[in-house]
Order: C-alpha cells, then structure tokens, then sequence
C-alpha cells in the first residue's frame, strides 16, 4: 500500500520529457507519484494546489459514478418486477460498456485536442489518456492564457461518468420489451459515437462553442443526448403490450417498487453534487455556490412537480415528485455557472410543471416510455437550455454587457445561440439514435417475443427471476 | 463546463466591494471563480489552504445529504408497505421544502450575524448568503482574532443539510396515519422557525453559546429539536388504530422491510461522516481523530444495543441493533470534539442500551413512535448532552484547567449547562411543535380518516400504491 | 460546532512533546486541532499539502466504509428472504464488532512500528493511535528519507475500513444456516487476530515486504482472507439443507431480490475507488491514474463474466455480470501502482472469466456458498496477486530493470514471490478460519438445527421476520 515517494526530479521537470521516453507516457501510477517530488513540497504551493484541483475533480467523478445505482433503482423500482433484473443487469452492462467505449474511441472523438477534426483522433483512445498524466506546473505555464490544471487521467475519469450517465438514460425508456443482445449494442455505439460527437461540438471546442452556446454541465449534452435516444428507441421499439387498450387508451403500469425508485431520485440528488460542482473542473469558491444552486433547482423542481401533478391528477403523484426533483437538476446543468438564485428558482420551478406535462403528453401521443426519461432528461434538458438563454446573468461570448440584476437583461443573441444548439443536438441524436434502432429492428436484434415480454424478461432473457418465490407474488403481471 | 479564469483582481481585493456593487451579491458561481486569481497561486499559500477548508465542508455537506436516502430508507423499512410511498414523498418534500424554508427564512433566524437579534433578520434569507461568497485572505484578515475560513454558500449548504435532517426525523413517528398535506406544513415550519430558534441559541451565538453550553455536531440542536418534536407529533396524532388493543396492551406491527431499514442505517453511518467531522468546519488534523471516535461511538452504540435486546426481548433484536448504532452516533455528536476515546466509549455504549430501553418503555405507555424516532434522537440526543457534561476532558469556557485524564475531574459547572440547555431545548420544541400539531388538528389537516388508514396512505394520500401488484403479498394490512 | 483556533504554538513545535505530557496522547480532537496553528499559514505550503493528505485519506475511508451497505445489499439479495434479516444484521455487527476488535488488539498486530515483533504490541490498541496525531512538518522532517504524511488516527480509520471489509466477506458464504453466536465469534477473532497478522506480514513491514511481494490495495491481504475464511466457513459448516439432493447436484437457490443485490454492485464499485486509490495514502497525481484503471478492471471483468455465463450457462447472467465486475475490482487491487492499461484489461478480463468457472465448479464438488464469496475474493484475489507478477511494469525490488514497454519482460522472481505469498495467505488464513470454526462446531455454537434453518434465521434467531406478512409471498421456502 505505502509507496514511498523517491525525491529527485524537480518542480518544472515533471513533465513531458519522461513520458514520451517510455513511448505512451508512463508505464504505471507509480511512475507519475514519482516524477512529483513531493519532499519539496516547501516552496512549492502551485503544486498544493494543482493536486487539490485533481484530487477534487477524481471525487467529483466518483460521485457522478454514484448516479450509477441512482439510475439503476429508479428505473428498476418504476418498472414490473418481473423485468428488475433485467434492467440492472443493462445498467451494470451501460457502466462496464460504456467506460470501455469511451476509453477506446469516445474520449477520442470527444475532445479532439490539438487536431483540427475528431474523424482522425479515435486512435487517441486509451494511449490518449495516459500521456498527460502530470501537469506542467512551472512558473511559466501557470501564468500562461490557456493554463489547465487536471491532468489527462482525471479528465477521462470524470469524463467516462458522464458518458456512463448519458448511456444510461434510455435502458428506462425501452423497459420490459427489449432484447438484451441490442441494448449492448446500443450502449457501445452511444458512448462510442453519439454522445462524444455531440460533446465535442461544446466542451471539445467545436461549433457550438464557437458559437457561444453555453452548456455548463450538461443539460444539452448529456441529458439532452441520453433523452432524445429514449425518445427514439421507445418508438422504434413500440409501447409495451400491456400499455395501450384497443382505443389507444394508455393504462397505468404502476412500478413494482416506489421506495427503490425513490431511494434512487435521492442517489441522483447526491450524485448531481458531482455532476454540477466538479464541472467547474478545478477546486475554487464558485463550487459552493453551484452547489447552494443546484439544491435550490432540484428543490423547486420538486415542489413545483408536486404541486403540479396534485392539481392535474388530483393527488400529489409520488413519481412525479421525484421526477420533478430530476427536472430540476437536469434543467440547471446548462447555466448553474452563469444564473442567480433567482434565474435558478424559475429554472427548476418551470422544469417541475413540464415534466408533469410532458409525461402525461407523451402518454396520450401513444409512446410509452416507461419511466419517463425522454421527458425528465429530453424535455426539461432543452428547457434548461433556452433558461439559460432566458436567465444568464451575463453573456460573455455574444459580448453584452454583464448584467446588475438578477436576470439577463441583453439581447436575443445568446437566447438564439441556445434554441439552435438543443434543435442540433436534439435532430442529430433523434436521427443517429433512431438509425440505430431501426438497424437493430430490421436485423431482428430490438424486440422480444410477445411471449417472452408477457413471461417478463429475468427469466427469458436472462434465465433466473429477479425475485425468490418468497418474495414475487404473482409471477406474471402484465 | 471548462471556464477559463480571468486574472487581474488581486489577493487582496478579492472581496466585498465587488459585491456590493451589483447589490445583492456575485450574479453567478462565476462571477466568483473569477474574483481568485489562480494564476497568482505563486506565493498564495493561505489561499490554498482556504480554498481546502471550502471544498472539504462542501464535500461534508454532500456526506450529510446522503443521511436523506437513509433516514428515508429507515422510515420506510420499518412501517408498513402500504404506506411505503407515502413515506418516501415525505422524506423527498422534507429536503425539497426544507431547503427552500431554510434559505428564505431559517438561515437568517438561525445566523443573527450583526444584528441584535433574530427578528429582524429573516429577511436577510437567499439574499443574505449571496453575499459572501468570497473570504478576505489578506495577511491582516488571516492573522485577526474572528478570521473564519468559510465563505457563505458553503457555510449555507452545509447548514441546510442539517436543516433537512432535523426536519426528516419527525416523519417516522407519525407514519402511517398523517394527512400529506398536514405534513407539508409541518415540515415548512420547524425548516423555517423551530429549527433555526434552537440553533441560533448555540451556533447563533445565543445564550446558550455565552452560558458554555457545549453542542459540537448537534446532539441537542439537530436530534433534540427532531426527536422532541416527533414525540409531540406522535402524542398529538394518536396511535395507529391497530397498535394497542382493547387492553392498551401494544402489537408487534413490524416493519415491512429490515434489509431496506438497515442499508438506510449503514447509509446513515456514512453521512455521519460529514455530520460530525464536517462540524470542524475546517479541514485539519482534528478531523480524522472525530471520524475516529464517531466509528467508535456508533459500535458502541450497535454492540451495546444488541446485547440489551437479547437480555430484554430474548433474541438479538436486529432493528434494535441498527437503532443502537444510530443512538451511539446522536450521542456522540455534543462532545466528540472534547472526548477522549473512553468517554465515547461510554457516551455510545450508554445509548445503546437507553435507546432500547426507551423504545420500549415508550411503547408502553401508549404512545406510538413507528421507527423509534423520539427514542434515538431525543432521548439519545439528551444523554449525549449530558455525556458532555460527564465525559468532556476540558471545559474550557467554565474555566476549568484542562484535564490530564481521559475523563474529565472538574465540577459540576459544565454538567449543568448542558442539563439546562437540554431541558430548554426539550421544552421549547415539545411546546412549539406540540402547538404547532395541535393547530393542524383542530384545522382537520392532521389525522386522516380510518377508513384511509387502513387502506393505506400510499391509495389514499397520492392514489397508486407503492408497490405494484407483482410484489404486493396482502393488499390491506393492519 | 465552530471552534476557534488558537494560535502560538509554530510549526516545529506541534508534535510530541504536547502528547507525551498528557500521556496517552492528546485528550481530545480539539487539543490536535489547536496545535495547528492555521492563521500562520502564511509560509506553510508544506502543512497545506499534509493536512490534504490527511483529508483526502479520511475520504478515502469514508468511501470504503461505504462498501458495507455495499455487500449487505449484495448477500442479502442473493440469499432467500427468510433469512435477510439476519444477513443485514451480521453485516451491521461486523461493522460493529470489527472496528472496536481492530482498534483494541488487531491494529496493534498489524502495524507493529517500532517494536521488533507483533505479539508484543498488542497493548498499542486504543491507546496506540491517539499517540501520533500530528505529523511533524519541520523542514528537517519533511526532506528526511522515511517522511509519511498521515497522522495515526487518520491511518487506523482508514485500515479499520479494510478489516471490517475483510470480516464482511464470510457472511454471505455461510448464510442461512449459521448460528448468530457463532458468527459473532468468527467476526471478533478475523478483525482481532487472523486479518491483522496476514496485514502485519506486508503493509506492517514484515517478511512478505522484505520479500518483495507486491499488494498494493489487497487483493491478498484483504480478499484472500475473506475469500478463505469464507472457504473453510462454508466447508466446516456444510451445505444448505436444500442445496443437494440426494445424488449430490446441486439446486439452484436463488436470490431473493436481484436489485438489491445489484444495487450492491454499483455500491461497492463507488467504494472501490476509496479503497484502491486511497491506497496511495497520499494526495498525489497517480490517485486518478489509479481510479481509471479501477474503473477498466470492473468494466473488462463484468463485460468478461458476462460472455462467460453466457456460454457456459447459455444466457447472459445478472448475478455472475455483478459478480465479475467485483471479480476485476478484487484481481486488480494487487497491482493497480504498478501495471499499465493494458496488463490491467488483461487482469480484470480473466478474473471475469475465472469467477465464473470457479462458482459453477465449487458448486460441483459439493461446497455451498451462497453468494459465492470464495470465488470472488478467494480466486480472484489469488489471480491479482500472479497478475502482478505477470503483468507489471516494474519490479523495484527484485531489481529488475524497468520495462519500457506495456508488460512486464523480466525474469520470474517477482511471480515467484506473488505465488509464495498468495500461498502463504491462504494456507494460514484456510487453517487459521478452519480450525476457529471447527472449535465453534465442536462447542455447538456454529450450526442451527434443521427446523430452524427451514423455518428461517430472521424468525428464529432475532425473533422477528426480515419481511412483513404484506411483502412476504411465501412464509417458508426451502
């Protein structure tokens, strides 16, 4: 465990040089400890704080990979129970898939770097990554314009978690009727392909970045993408046999499990302190308030579903409460950087009514979407992208003036530059998502039997219940 | 997500003047990670070491919210399936409308700042926490008296964790049988008034801070105020109708599920981890010694609280087991700042085998607290003060010498402050919430009918169940 | 909560002149936190680096004490609902029972420090731990050959989550037949005696280290010892009733619910990432390095067990998937300093593959462990400790030269040690754990009667079900 740091290589000599020596940067986690000398560590308070951006940004990550089982419970616990293990096992499969994706070909086409286009860098890949291990910390780089403190390594690492969330949006919307052999070809090609395209028109500093497009942590990119191919893959794939009666009338399939669903809304709550304080990408006094923030949108978002669903449906509905604490979160990624407290109270209250809406639109246009993942994270991804354009207190890029007020007072410019991006993401995801699926369809790989959807997909796709007898009441439900 | 920081401002203009001049505060997060000069790091040891303090409480806060899943899980393990949802939603609301009451008027009662007096202040709420959000780093800042590392926005997130855990207590107690809609109210009001009164007496400065009254991470300013008020909830609302027979003799109404009440205790330990560490409130070397000695206190409490169930009830009781562990860590909390590890040894044995005790000496006297809610965290939370008053090492604001022992020799003096300060706490909120309970009786918006309760809350309050047919043993249940 | 710190004490004189004055070591958290002086900061760039240090560790811990809801939920789901109450609550008192048996006899067996022997530093203990709060930050100090950032409490909170993790491992392989006494008893003895002397041998500087065995996180010292407990519990206490039938094959006993145990999964993943990368013991630029490779460890073992079950078993298994991606996560702990990406593929794909074959064969020999704990941590710790041998970059102590390329060229003497080592762990730890629960089995402390057994260790052994009536289908089921 205790390796013990071997002094000798000096603070502006950590870098580059030893790396390109062994060909594709360092050969192991021990070598990179080593280059640091950490013995001088008098005199050396630029390296203090370069190691707490990196160590803050590798917890920030493990908290984003949280929403792992935050997902995983709320589409299990609003599905069939004869359907959980199913959905599990696709949530473990988006995570061990998705990393492995991303890490071979998305990181790649993700962030093109110093080449002027992503078609040519998928080689980057996994060498990519582990050239970049330290960070040039000499007095010359750190006055420098274009200073960056993570090294490489843990820009992936809290990368990869965004991927694996965007992966993991849809298994929810294609609950109880897909095979399992096409969802794993749908992971690998979202999180080796669509999702790094679309990151890297943004945060790979590509058209929309240019543009001045802001998305902050994710609203469009993330969220949106994952969104629009949950919209896509549940009309490909069609409603659950159950879902519609001959009239088209939907009839409610009621989760098997609101506790585990609820329990999960909670994970993703805690897991969105990752998600949104970390995507300042370095340790510094905004983090708080982006955090002060992103509590206050899931909180209005909540409450606003709450209130919501009460007046629509007649009770205050327990999913859509929690679905609207998700809209609020889903909603604030995109401007949570640039908004008041009181441009973020509006984001998450406006998200809270329209998810509601959204849910209960989608149902009556016929698609079934299970748990609701086109409207939590498609709708209310836009939505917090056009509040940014709506609220943002300042807008830098399209060069208006910073605002004195709590809301953006400025031109049209940057309202535009957001509606384009989400119409972008939104076309190109829809088109490339819905390509797949249709592929999947015509090659017989998306749609189980109706017999195996009836027997439920534990024991059809998987070959053991995911419940004991001890504890599923009726072994088939519709 | 990367935003470039813009230098020029300077180590030691950082701070209030920018503020003021758009009023009500930094605009954004952004705004903020601008005013640091990062690049300036050269030379700017104490910013690092600042900036440390900031990310360490944020992440403590995070800790602290992971208590919500746990508390949630808790509460609805231990009740009844029917009214599973039911619990989750309120648990959902508490952090949603807790958040909310306790930025727009909690934070400001509770943190009197400047002024006098609380009144006057609540108006200082969401505004009030916009500013400061930078912390004066000048050497003469650094070397004063009251330099305080935290700026405001973490100081607030990790206040309001706090205010949502207090609040969640209460809904174990009262499950089963509370009009929603009685509960939302609640909820808003001990965020809002009962909560931040009882904090501003120590945390605040208040009386009890000028008395000597030693509370480091809340046994009676969090637990009390939860636990005393759930005990006035529990009275006022009345049994569940099938609790005690024609004899008042009670009924075992067991939990519907142990494994999801102990991983919500596990998950609890966890968040205990920001709860009482975070309570430093800065990042330093005390900091693992309280971890220490609040994994000490938790076994304690678990070991102790075991072995008291085996004697009185015959069997190792295990949702005695997990409610020792939580007792061990309410306990704890007052005085782990001036333990030593014996006297946490003693504080979490002693509350393991009270909390057992108190269960089920409160069972028979009629009252019905589902969870044990009054017995962890206000009989716990009691002892805990008390313990302090025994077991403190120093006591240092009484004046006397600081003790050589493990345990403290000195006199009475510290005893009876945490005595008096426990009764006023135990008073005031049993009377404040008690009214408060009572108020919502008389409006009809407490108890629903018995009809409702035996159906469920889950049918009833938010009309779908909170398990699906498929899962569902027995429909309606005592 | 808030406790001001007090200044005059320097840099150079916080250490143990303070401590040994009062004996024990400081009498409480606060003492340490006043020896800091903080508002010096100014000119302490190196306290700020070790008090990060110290942070990022306790965090690290508090991330491995998450894997304990982590493998309740994990056994719990994977055995039958009679008996999940008892799960959860031998869980708990490992916890419970192993922190305090760790802190009172076991760490002073594993860290031996400066006396020449374990058995004579028993007596360290409690006491040994609060000696050493504070790490020495002189100049002189920090430039000295044997610097070592962590302060003792921070080190033993750390550690005391490995051995409560080590102790964990059995309580799936003997569920369901084992009585709570007797696992009590195991619970203590692992935590006080058998884990640390396996920990004394490496990590305590003992002949393993000397030997130039490579365990960087443990995949020997921590999961081989659960691993082969858990393989002599399940031999000595013998199969389930049910498990056999009279020919000798085996019965498949599923899981009572798959989501919890999957939920467990993604829990232990997150807590992986303190458990691995807190190995480090420092803040430094290889803990993101580390977490990746953690993260492709997991993916390629999970992705790897799935092909596997799904040739073997012909359907893609939920619980073999999760079993493999804690198969990699166990395999890599061993080497993960020192192995590139590609030995690290290499390492978590065939633990993927071995975990599989290695359940399906016990199972054929007649052993009974329920959640196959033997074949994770047992197997695939052994694989980890000759993957290192196999695959890592460097061999510093066998004085090999460093390998330029992605796996190791060298000769076989660092394989040699990694087989005499995985050898010695599990033939000591086989016996040690055999002969504990033999002596439980001859005392009749280990087995329940058969009646018991069927009817379920929830109701018989803690008096009360795990499940209410209303979640229950069936009350007993083989």
């Amino acid at each position: 465990m205790r390796s013990k740091v071997v002094a000798g290589v000096g603070l502006t000599g950590l870098v580059w040089a030893a790396l390109t020596a062994i060909g594709i940067g360092p050969a192991s986690a021990q070598d990179v400890a080593d280059a640091y000398d950490r013995s001088a560590a008098v005199g050396a308070e630029a390296m203090n704080m370069v190691v707490l951006d990196n160590i803050f940004i590798f917890l920030s990550g493990v908290l984003v990979f949280l929403m792992q089982p935050g997902f995983a419970l709320v589409e299990a616990g609003l599905t069939r129970a004869k359907n959980a293990a199913n959905i599990m096992m696709k949530n473990i499969m988006d995570l061990c898939i998705g990393v492995l994706a991303f890490a071979v070909i998305g990181w790649g086409i993700a962030y093109p770097g110093t080449f002027n286009g992503w078609v040519g860098t998928a080689g980057l890949g996994i060498a990519g990554f582990f050239e970049g291990a330290l960070v040039d910390i000499s007095p010359e780089a750190l006055v420098s314009d274009d200073f960056y403190p993570l090294a490489v390594p843990v820009d992936f690492f809290f990368q990869a978690a965004f991927a694996a969330a965007a992966a993991t949006i849809v298994s929810g919307a294609v609950a109880g009727r897909t095979k399992f052999i096409g969802y794993l070809c749908y992971s690998a090609v979202i999180t080796a392909f669509i999702y790094p395209i679309v990151v890297s028109w943004k945060w790979g500093a590509g058209w929309l970045d240019e543009a001045g497009f802001i998305d902050f942590a994710g609203s469009g990119l993330v969220h949106m993408t994952g969104g629009f191919a949950a919209l896509a893959g549940a009309m490909v794939i069609g409603p659950r046999i159950a879902k519609f009666d001959n009239d088209g009338k939907a009839r409610a399939l009621p989760g098997h499990s609101i506790p585990l669903a609820m329990a999960g809304v909670l994970l993703l709550f805690i897991g969105w302190f990752g998600f949104n304080p970390g995507s300042q990408l370095q340790a510094d006094m905004a983090v708080p308030i982006i955090a002060v923030l992103t509590a206050f949108a899931a909180a209005a978002g909540g409450s606003a579903a709450m209130v919501t669903s009460w007046i629509t449906m007649r009770k205050p509905d327990v999913s859509m409460a929690g679905n609207g604490v998700l809209a609020g979160l889903v909603a604030i990624c995109s401007g949570v950087g640039e908004m008041s407290w009181l441009g973020t109270l509006l984001t998450g209250a406006v998200a809270g009514v329209v998810v509601v809406l959204a849910v209960l639109g989608i149902e009556r246009i016929g698609i079934d979407d299970p748990v609701g993942a086109f409207s939590v994270h498609g709708v209310c991804g836009f939505w917090g992208l056009l509040a940014t354009g709506l609220f943002a207190t300042t807008s830098p890029i399209n060069g208006a003036e910073e605002s004195a007020g709590l809301l953006y007072g400025g031109g049209a410019g940057l309202f535009l530059d957001q509606l384009v991006g989400g119409v972008a993401i939104a076309v190109f995801v829809f088109a490339a998502a819905g390509a797949l699926f249709l592929g999947l369809k015509s090659a017989g790989l998306l749609r189980v039997s109706p017999e195996h959807e009836m027997a439920g997909l534990d024991l059809t796709e998987h070959g053991s219940p995911g419940y004991g007898p001890d504890i599923l009441a009726a072994a088939t439900t519709v």
